[in-house]
C-alpha cells in the first residue's frame, strides 16, 4: 500500500496517491478530473480554484489534517490581493498535496460544467465549447535552428497542452509576430476544435495572458424575427439576448411570398440574402452594445432556421423549395467562416448551421429535436413547433418521425378580421360567461380582466386593438364550449345561442367581442370566416400530428410539448377543445418556449451535441404530408371542432361540449362548404 | 486454368482473365491499370482510348485473333464521326474482350502519365494533379425519401467513383441546383483532392458532360519578375507562359530596401501586398488571354518565392526578416483559397505555397530542391540558384545542407559602372585576344561577334548599351586569364599589361571595352571599382558553397547545377576562373534554367510531390552564414581571383592563369583595402 498521501476529488469521487509536494492541478490532471486551467498551472489565470475540506470523511475513509495542503503562498496572496479569492478557496496549481486530503472542484472550475435549465424535463447542457483559450510560452527564434514563429508556437501548444496537429488561420500570420514579441514570447491563443479538418485551429492570439472572455452566438433566424443569445463560451452564461424583425419582411410576409419574389425578380434572391445578412449584422451590433463587448470577440456562432431562410441566408436561390418535390440544396450541417457569409463578428469566427430534416422541416426543427430530445424520451412525446408552418416531431428512444404542415398565418393573427400580431393592446386571454354569453378578456400589457373597473384606466395607453393568435384560440374554444359555435364551425343565430352578441353579418353570423365604437374605438368581432381560417389552421396541425401517430402505429401520445414563442402562450385546454392537438391529460401538455433557440444554444455550448444532432436527424424518418392520402382524410375530420370522428375522451373528463348544430339546411350553412372546398383544392 | 480470355495490358504488363463481354475499361480497373475515364464508362469522354494489338506475342505467350475484341459499335462510330478517333484506337469502355488480347494504353489515356523533361538528369514529372473531373448521374429528388441535392450528388460520387466523404465548397450550393436540372441530373464536377481536410471537395460543377479543360498555374514570384506557366491539369502540358515585372520594384529594387520601406512607412507592407497581388492578377489576365481561356477555369495554383516575397504576398509584414534572428512567420507550406489572397482566378481555386527552408532560404529554394532533387542524387551535387541572394544546396541521398549568401545585385549588372539588366544591346559574351588584349564581344539580340563586319549593321537597332551579368563575369575572367587583372583584383597599368586598353582612371586603372563616343555612342569600360563589386559578389557565393562543403566534410563536389535564369547564361569556365564556384570538371557544371519555376510546376502537377518536398525541407539542415566564423575566413580567401588559398587543380588543366601582381606597394593598391574593409565591416 502506498505511503503517499491520498487525494480524493469531489464531486467526481476520483482518487489516487501522489507524492508529497504534488500540485493539486497535477493530481487532478493525472486522474482525469475536470479542473480548468488556461495558464497551464502558472498561477496566472485562477481558473483552477479548488476547495479543500478538513476533518473526518468516513465516506471516503480519510481524515484530513489542517496541514494537508502546503501553505498559502505568495502567488495566491498576490491573486487574492488583486482580485480576491473566495473564502476557503485555493489555487489548484499552487496548493501542494502534503497529506491525505479531500478536494472539491466547484462548478465554475470545471470545463465541462452544467448549465442550469429551468424546466425539469429539459436536458442538461454540459459545457464543451468549440473554442477555448490556452496560454503558452513559446521558444524564441534561434539562428542555429531556424524555424518559423508559427512552428514554435505549434510546438509549444503540443508540449504544454498536448494539442496535436495545430494549424492556424491565415489572419493569425498577420498578427502573430507582433503579439509574440509584445508578450515577451508568452501569448494566449483561442483555438477552435473539431471542425471538419479534425485539426485544432488557432483563430486568435493575444500578447501575454488574456484576461477577457470569448463569446458565441446562438441565433434563431425566423421568417418574422431574428433572435440571438450571446453566450460566454467559458461559463455558458447568456450575457445578452436581443432580437430584430427579419428585414426580408419587405419582400413578403410569409415564406412562399418570398420564394415568389425570388422567382419574379431577377436578383431577387440575392437582394433577400443581402437583406437578411445586413439585418444579422445590425443585430450583432445591437447585442454587442447591450453586452458592452467588442463584436470581434464573438468567435463562434450557431444558426437555426427553416429551409427557405436557410437557403436565403446561404445565398442559395430557394426556387426549388417552392415546388414539389421540395428539394433542398443541402440537408447536411454546414461549417463555414463568418467572412463567407459577410458576418461582421471575428473574421475567422466559425459558423455552424444545423442540418435540415427535409424540404419543409428545417434546421429549426432539428434544433427543437436537440432541445427536446424526443429520441431520448422513454415515453412517447409529440413536439409541435407552432408557426406559419407547424413542424411536428413524434417519437421516443426507439424512433422519431417528423413532418411539417402548412398551418398558414392564422395562429399569428393574420387573415383574421380583428387579428393582429402579439403586441400591447391585443386580446390574449378570453372567458365567456356561461349565463350571459358575454366575453371578458385580458389584453397584452395589462393583468386585469376586461370586466375589472380599473381595466379601462389601465389600458388607456394601448387601447384594445385586436386579437392575437393565442387570444383567437381561446376565443373560438370558449365559443364552442358555451354553445355559440357548433362542431362543424357555424356561429349560431341570436335565437339559436340565446344571446344578441351573435348578429347577422352578411350570409352568416358573427360574434361581438368588444364594441368600442361609442368612444371611437374599434369594434372587435369574430366572423364565421375567421372561424373557417382557424379551422383550416388547426386541422392542418392536427392532421400532421395524427398522420405521424398513424405511421408510429399509435392512437394516443404520452405527452405533448408546444414549442415556439406562440406555443408558450397557448392554453392547453383551449387548444384541445379546438382539436389542434391530440387528446391528452392537460398536465402532460407543456410549453418549451423557444426550443429552436435553445437547441442553437446547446449546439453552441457543446460541440458534441453537433455530432449528436447530425446523427439524430439522419435517423429521423421524414413524412411528406403532401403525398400521404390519409393526411387529406385526417384534415377533413379535423375541420370539425374538435373533430368529426376522434372521441377526445380525456378532454371529455374536463369539459363537456354542448351537442349543438346550427346548420338549418338553408343557404346560411353555405359558408362551410365554400371554405372547406377552397382548402381541399389547395391541398390537392 | 481459366478458360476466360487473357487480357495483357502494355506498357504495365498487368494481365488477367476476364469473362467474354467484359469491357476493356472494366478489365483495366480490376487490374489497377492506369486507364483514364471522366464519364465513368458511358462512351462520352473518350479518355479511355486504347490500342489493341493483333498477331503473335511470344513475349506474352499470347496469340491475338482479329476478333479478340467486340466489333466497332455505334457509340464508337458516333464519336469517330464527330471528333475522329486515331487509326487503330478503340474506346476502352465500348470494346469488349472476346478472346485473348494485348492492349496498349497510350500515354494520353493514362491519368498518371509522364510529362517529358528535356534534361537527362532531371527527374520525371508523373501526373497526379490535385483537381480532376468526374462525370456523374445523380438520382432525382423523391418526396418519399427527402434528401438534399448535394447529398444525392455526394452519394453518386461514392457509388460511381468510390469517392468517400466528399464535401462541397459553399459556392457549389449556389450553382448546383440549376446545373443538376439543366444537365437532366447528369453533371461533371471538378474535385480537389488532398487538402488538409483529407476530404475530396467539389469546387466546380457543369451541367452534363463538360468537354473542356481545367487549368493550373505554376508561379515563380521573384523580387524582380513574376513568371507563370499555365498548365492543362489533365495532360500536364504548358499551354502558355508569361511574365511581368514585380510591381513592388517601385518600393525598392532589392529585398532589403522593400523591408526598409515597410519599416519606414505606415501601411508600407500593406501597400506592397496590394501591389504584388494586383500585379499577379494582371499577369493572370495576360496569360489567360494568351491561352485564350476563361480565367475562372484556373482551379489550382502553386507559388514559390523567397521569404520576403512570401511574407508580402501573404500580407505578413516582413519586418522580422530584416534583422537577426531572421524569424519567418511560418516556414510550413500553406494551403489557401484564391479569394483569401484576392486572386482573380476561380474563386474556389486552391493555392499551394511551398515551405520555406529558413529566414533567408525560401520556398523558391524548396522548389529548386524539388526540381533538382539533391536528396535523391547518388553523387554529391551543389545546386546554386544565383540571384540577388544566392541560395545554395549541397547534398546527396544521405544528407542535404542549405544556406543563402548575400551576393548583392552585381551579378544582375547593378552597381557596375557600365552594367545593365540582360536586355537587347547588352554585352553577354566576351573574348580577349591574347595578343592585342582587345576584347571582342556579343550583345543580346545578335549572334555575331563584335569584330564581324556585319556586326555594326545588325546591332544598329539596339546599339551597344552596357554589360549584363553574364557578360561581366566573362569580362572579368578574360581579363584575369589574359593578364590584365591580377589575383588580388587590381587592373594593371598600360606598362604592366602591355596594352593601352588599360588607362589611368583616378587612383586606379580601368579597361576600355568599347568606345562608341565617335558615333555619339557609349564608352564602355571596366573600372577597378567594378572588379571590387564582382569580387565581393563571387566571394559571397563561393564562401557559402565552401561553408556547406566544410559542414558536409568534403573538399570537392561531384557536380554543380546552376539554377536561375542568370545561371542559364553563365559560362562554367569563366565562373570557375573567377572562383565563383568550386573547382570541378567543366562538363559537370550544368544549367537547370528556372529550376524554381520547374519545382512549382512539379508541385502543381503532382500532389504527392507536395508531401515529398515538405518532408525534404524538414530534413534539410539549414546553415546560417551570418553566425559561422569560417564564412568570414572563406570570404576573405575568395576575394582573390580565383582564390587566395584554394588550388583549383581541375581548372588548372583547362586554363593557366598568369602569375601577375600589379600592386607596387604605392597608393594605387589602396582600392582593395578600402573595398575589402567595407565589406568586412558589413558582414561583421
Amino acid at each position: 500500500m502506498s505511503t503517499d498521501p491520498l487525494v480524493v476529488f469531489t464531486p467526481s469521487g476520483k482518487r489516487g496517491h501522489f507524492p508529497k509536494g504534488t500540485p493539486v492541478l497535477t493530481a487532478a490532471r493525472q486522474l482525469g478530473v475536470d479542473l480548468d486551467s488556461v495558464c497551464g498551472g502558472r498561477g496566472i489565470c485562477s481558473k483552477c480554484q479548488i476547495t479543500p475540506s478538513y476533518g473526518e470523511f468516513s465516506k471516503h475513509g480519510v481524515t484530513v489534517a489542517n496541514d494537508a495542503l502546503s501553505e498559502w503562498n505568495s502567488v495566491e496572496q498576490r491573486y487574492d490581493d488583486k482580485r480576491g479569492l473566495k473564502k476557503g478557496r485555493r489555487l489548484g496549481c499552487q496548493a501542494q498535496v502534503m497529506g491525505d486530503v479531500v478536494i472539491d472542484v466547484p462548478a465554475e472550475s470545471q470545463v465541462h460544467k452544467q448549465v442550469v435549465r429551468k424546466r425539469a424535463e429539459a436536458r442538461d447542457i454540459v459545457m464543451n465549447p468549440s473554442t477555448r483559450l490556452y496560454y503558452v510560452e513559446v521558444e524564441e527564434p534561434d539562428m542555429h535552428e531556424p524555424s518559423g514563429d508559427l512552428e514554435r508556437l505549434v510546438r509549444a501548444l503540443k508540449e504544454q497542452w498536448q494539442l496535436e496537429g495545430v494549424r492556424a488561420d491565415l489572419h493569425i500570420l498577420h498578427m502573430m509576430q507582433p503579439a509574440l514579441r509584445k508578450g515577451d514570447w508568452k501569448v494566449t491563443v483561442a483555438i477552435h476544435h473539431g471542425d471538419d479538418t479534425h485539426a485544432p485551429k488557432i483563430m486568435h492570439i493575444w500578447p501575454g495572458y488574456y484576461e477577457g472572455t470569448i463569446y458565441g452566438l446562438a441565433v434563431d433566424l425566423g421568417s418574422t424575427t431574428i433572435a440571438a443569445h450571446l453566450c460566454d463560451l467559458a461559463s455558458g452564461e447568456v450575457v445578452a439576448s436581443s432580437g430584430i424583425m427579419n428585414p426580408q419582411i419587405r419582400f413578403g410576409e410569409d415564406l412562399m411570398s418570398r420564394v415568389s419574389y425570388s422567382m419574379m425578380n431577377k436578383d431577387g434572391a440575392t437582394e433577400m440574402t443581402r437583406a437578411v445578412r445586413d439585418g444579422m449584422n445590425a443585430l450583432f451590433v445591437q447585442i454587442a452594445a447591450e453586452a458592452e463587448i467588442d463584436r470581434t470577440l464573438i468567435v463562434d456562432a450557431v444558426f437555426v432556421c427553416n429551409p427557405v431562410m436557410h437557403h436565403l441566408f446561404l445565398g442559395v436561390d430557394p426556387f426549388e423549395l417552392g415546388q414539389a418535390p421540395f428539394a433542398l440544396a443541402t440537408s447536411s450541417s454546414l461549417q463555414l467562416r463568418a467572412v463567407e457569409l459577410d458576418l461582421e463578428i471575428h473574421p475567422g469566427a466559425r459558423i455552424y448551421i444545423l442540418p435540415c430534416i427535409a424540404g419543409h422541416v428545417g434546421a429549426d426543427a432539428a434544433a427543437v429535436a436537440l432541445s427536446e430530445a424526443p429520441d431520448k424520451s422513454e415515453d412517447l412525446v409529440l413536439v409541435v413547433d407552432v408557426g406559419t408552418n407547424a413542424e411536428i416531431l413524434l417519437g421516443n428512444k426507439d424512433k422519431v418521425l417528423a413532418c411539417s404542415s402548412p398551418t398558414g398565418p392564422a395562429f399569428e393573427g393574420a387573415q383574421i378580421s380583428s387579428g393582429q400580431r402579439a403586441a400591447p393592446g391585443a386580446i390574449e386571454r378570453v372567458e365567456i360567461n356561461p349565463e350571459t354569453k358575454v366575453a371578458r378578456f385580458k389584453v397584452i400589457g395589462c393583468d386585469l380582466w376586461s370586466d375589472d373597473e380599473e381595466f379601462e384606466a389601465q389600458t388607456g395607453a394601448t387601447g384594445i386593438t385586436g386579437i392575437c393568435g393565442s387570444g383567437i384560440i381561446e376565443m373560438v374554444a370558449e365559443m364552442r364550449i358555451h354553445g355559440i359555435l357548433d362542431g362543424p364551425g357555424l356561429i349560431g343565430s341570436p335565437e339559436q345561442t340565446g344571446t344578441d352578441r351573435c348578429f347577422r353579418d352578411g350570409r352568416t353570423y358573427s360574434y361581438m367581442v368588444w364594441d368600442g365604437s361609442a368612444d371611437g374605438g374599434p369594434v372587435i368581432t369574430v366572423t364565421n370566416r375567421d372561424i373557417r381560417e382557424i379551422q383550416m389552421a388547426k386541422a392542418a396541425l392536427y392532421s400532421g400530428a395524427r398522420l405521424l401517430m398513424d405511421k408510429f402505429g399509435v392512437d394516443k401520445v404520452d405527452r405533448i410539448v408546444l414549442a415556439g414563442a406562440f406555443g408558450a402562450h397557448i392554453s392547453p385546454k383551449h387548444a384541445m377543445v379546438l382539436g389542434m392537438i391530440p387528446d391528452a391529460p392537460l398536465e402532460k401538455v407543456t410549453s418549451a418556449g423557444n426550443a429552436a433557440g435553445t437547441g442553437a444554444r446547446i449546439a453552441l455550448l457543446n460541440t458534441e451535441a453537433r455530432t449528436e444532432i447530425e446523427q439524430t436527424v439522419h435517423n429521423i424518418h421524414k413524412i411528406e404530408t403532401a403525398i400521404e392520402p390519409r393526411f387529406q382524410e385526417h384534415f377533413v375530420n379535423a375541420s370539425n371542432i374538435p373533430n368529426a370522428v376522434e372521441p377526445f375522451p380525456i378532454l371529455g373528463t374536463v369539459v363537456t361540449l354542448p351537442d349543438v348544430n346550427f346548420n338549418t339546411g338553408g343557404r346560411d350553412g353555405g359558408g362551410e362548404g365554400e371554405g372547406g372546398g377552397r382548402r381541399r383544392r389547395r391541398r390537392g
